[in-house]
């Protein structure tokens, strides 16, 4: 049977953003393990490390070692996040797909946590732009075949032959925990002037979990007129239990994308009220039942979960459908059936 | 400034559902503390027992009592429900405005709850509709201030002189753990029977947490084609996490009449995966954050938890804003703003 469900990527970033947020230090062999167990679910895309000073994060510390596992599946493409330019040559050399470089709207949560302004910043990111681009002018014709020319000229190859994308990863669009509202007019700047230089993607996170639905759709029609279809993925947390409904709703205004967690792993130490991204599982649920193809097999998505268990004894693991379990009789529902469920004859009243 | 914003009414049901799914009784004194505090925080709208045998269910043994102190209120509509004529006209005399009686259309799940096929419930709730019109007429002139004739002809009094509205609560809509699916045709057939029966509201409730968003909106239509706008009141559970989709596909389909516990109080003592109903608090954080008007303030609702934790030492609470807070500088929005936060002047990059 051919499959004409439409596809959403949903891109595992629990390696990074959930291990990332946790005090404790997942050993090397656990990070190779899960990567295994969610290739083995299906995720084709996976954020598995930063590069940044190990003091500041030693939870990323292994990040070469974890790349390097990652990259053995070869229809894997992975992510890494990385804050400067140096950050992004390491990333280069490990040889990634996709370079994340955070771009916080907030003037006062970019200080804090990158010490520039947003501008900064933009200047940082055409950096790391040119260094992708001479890193592939580097690579030469041996890579050729893996060259890709953009729309924009820029001809991306990293140092191991392959397209690197460069996305800017826009933060606190939702509102920020230091300055508040951030202005519309704020982040209509940033992700323009982020696409001016040379972003492949624009991503929207909501870092401090204050996104809320209206607000969602309003907020992707912005940046949409700002930068057109390179806005293309949101990164939600569920702070307040709205990540699914803000999901919905930028499925509703045509995004594809979306980064998620196993196990909502996250939160933060230091904040009580802070929680990880959206559950990947229940993510992955949702989409399946209304008929969004992930390529993802929820049964081997749960099981992925024992991983976490045994890798980090007593942190909190979350998620709605581990512990309630799949719906009797539910499958992922094709393209022409719109529900979940087989409507088979009418049993009663008749 | 006068306030514009479109009514959502968020009915609390937790003191009937939550507390019926819950295997200890909460002590009269506290269910009034109760109703007390989600008055004081402008709910409006409670159902707060059922009418069913003691034996079968002594948290509610104690529904008169319950029901009194919350007529004491002069505008709070108070609901009960109930599974069968001997308890509509308890609920009668005790004096409620609502009667909510459940309809299963899931065959299996109607024999299994209240020993009835659907087609029996259909005969049952004729007789209630044929009670409360009969007790209505015996009120007679004395209550005619309180009489409303209805479009069908009803003339609707309860004892206490006021209008009495019956609801039929159509349970297991969106899935049943017995049956699994339901067919479409059973649900809209079933649907009409009631409306054809004398009901003056057709709710949906999934009974078993199975709903996912597609499929909300579609059974919202196959009703709403069936029974018109007789259909108008939503209940969810947040089994799986997707309380809040489902509420927000329901808004987009013009539903505005929710129900939703405190604290999410419920789950099942003899189902491990079964959860309580969509938490209230979260529920009224995301209408607030889309500029719907539910009458409720945040902040004392939250504050209302505590009759829980002092009632229920132990039992389980629910809710991400009350582990995370209100996002600063969050404040429900207004018809014209369409955000949560201010728009101000644009800080950066210029």
């Amino acid at each position: 049977m051919s499959d004409t469900r439409e596809r959403v990527v949903v891109t595992e970033v629990g390696m990074r953003d959930g291990l990332q947020s946790i005090a404790r230090t997942m050993p090397t062999e656990f990070k190779r393990r899960w990567i295994d167990a969610a290739y083995a679910a299906g995720v084709r895309h996976m954020e598995v490390a930063s590069f940044v000073p190990a003091k500041l994060l030693p939870q990323m510390a292994d990040a070469d070692a974890v790349i390097a596992h990652a990259l053995t599946y070869d229809d894997l493409t992975v992510t890494a996040l990385v804050p400067n330019l140096k950050g992004a040559q390491r990333a280069l050399e490990a040889g990634v797909h996709r370079i994340v470089a955070p771009i916080s709207v907030s003037a006062a949560h970019s200080l804090a946590n990158v010490r520039k302004t947003p501008a900064e910043m933009i200047d940082a990111f055409a950096a790391m732009r040119e260094l992708i681009d001479s890193a592939a002018s580097d690579a030469g014709a041996d890579a050729s075949a893996g060259a890709a020319a953009t729309a924009s000229g820029h001809v991306r190859v990293g140092t191991r032959g392959h397209r690197v994308e460069l996305i800017a990863g826009l933060s606190t669009v939702f509102g920020c925990t230091l300055q508040g509202a951030v202005p519309y007019a704020d982040i209509a700047a940033i992700a323009r002037a982020a696409a001016q230089a040379g972003a492949d993607v624009i991503a929207l996170g909501d870092t401090t979990g204050e996104a809320t639905p209206r607000q969602v759709g309003e907020i992707i029609e912005l940046v949409r007129d700002a930068v057109g279809n390179t806005l293309r993925s949101l990164h939600f947390h569920d702070t307040r239990g709205l990540g699914l409904a803000n999901t919905l709703i930028a499925l509703q205004h045509g995004i594809r994308e979306f980064d998620a967690s196993l196990a909502g792993l996250g939160g933060c130490p230091h904040a009580p009220g802070a929680t990880g991204n959206v559950n990947t599982e229940d993510l992955v649920f949702m989409l399946d039942s209304m008929g969004y193809d992930t390529g993802i097999d929820l049964t081997r998505l749960l099981a992925s979960r024992a991983v976490l268990a045994d890798a980090l004894p007593g942190e909190p693991l979350y998620g709605y459908l581990a512990r309630a379990g799949l719906p009797k009789q539910f499958a992922a529902a094709g393209p022409s059936s719109g529900s979940s469920f087989d409507s088979t004859e009418s049993q009663v009243l008749q």
